[in-house]
């Protein structure tokens, strides 16, 4: 299991890119994957290739109609931890023995 | 005002890293920005030179104990656009017309 | 055609991992797609399927002797425009009329 | 030391974006710090105030007449080494025992 956050964006669309964004976020509520939304990305969590199939699956939706598209990509894998969404910001709230904002 | 999302790592203190995490989401949490920690990295909303500020001062932190370290940035900017930790998501939500996982 | 750029290191394998990143590099010159290796990662230039199946075949050899892994990857699709592995240092080149260090 | 790689565009200034992106090589070129371009991004060396320094007058060229800019940044710091602009590539190619594509 990965992790994988990644944000993805038109360049040439103009200076307010919700549409566009909000699209992806459709493809990825409807993937069947868990994921986090936050201000700057989505956190997916599943297998190498479903998480890669649903950024595949969004920049597909966005280059029928963005001639020109930026995707920054980041992901964390460690081998037999699953479940990592909730529990990598548990264990710092434990380390830090108080609740932060999330 | 700037989102900025950060994630910072020593390489060479063993797979689990989050004894030093904890160390910069407490520097985070008692810088005064507001900001938000997601399973990926903390994303923090202010000026230029407070949000990079906040990330150097984690940096300094964990150069004590630690000789390699990887940090990856993410930067948007917006002119005359406050308050974005909580109104990018609202925004997606708005546009999708239903509630996501955040 | 896109251009991908990534850089993929193991956790908790010590601070020096010039073994694990030259394994990469080792697939990637033997990937048959072009490249270019800069001190921060490396660029492709492909086919969407080409230049992640290339990570993902840095990661399936890195993750048989390492349970953690950092992976940052940032693509830029641009419709129609190929061989921008050499024309967008060019372009920028000719607007600034010298020559910069490559 | 720190080896800083980073890469600014404005969104909502069409899709290409070449003016800017040269208007920030002039700022690096000029900066007296040592760097390398490469197809997705500039690539410094130097102590984390100056390189960062060089970031942040791009940024402020940049939003004289951009109204939203993004910019990613990956920090690889190491104790103890320097003149990694070369040393890192020259890594590799030794642990292969063959040149590489840079």
């Amino acid at each position: 299991m990965v992790l994988l956050e990644f944000s993805m964006s038109p360049l040439g669309q103009g200076e307010s890119v919700g549409k566009y964004v909000s699209r992806s976020l459709d493809v990825i509520d409807k993937s069947g994957l868990d994921y986090r939304l936050n201000p700057m990305g989505t956190v997916l969590e599943g297998e190498w290739d479903d998480v890669f199939g649903v950024v595949r699956r969004c920049f597909e939706r966005m280059k029928k109609d963005c001639n020109r598209i930026s995707c920054t990509i980041k992901v964390d894998y460690r081998k037999g931890h699953a479940g990592r969404l909730s529990s990598k910001v548990a264990s710092v709230e434990k380390h830090l023995k108080r609740k932060l904002r999330v």
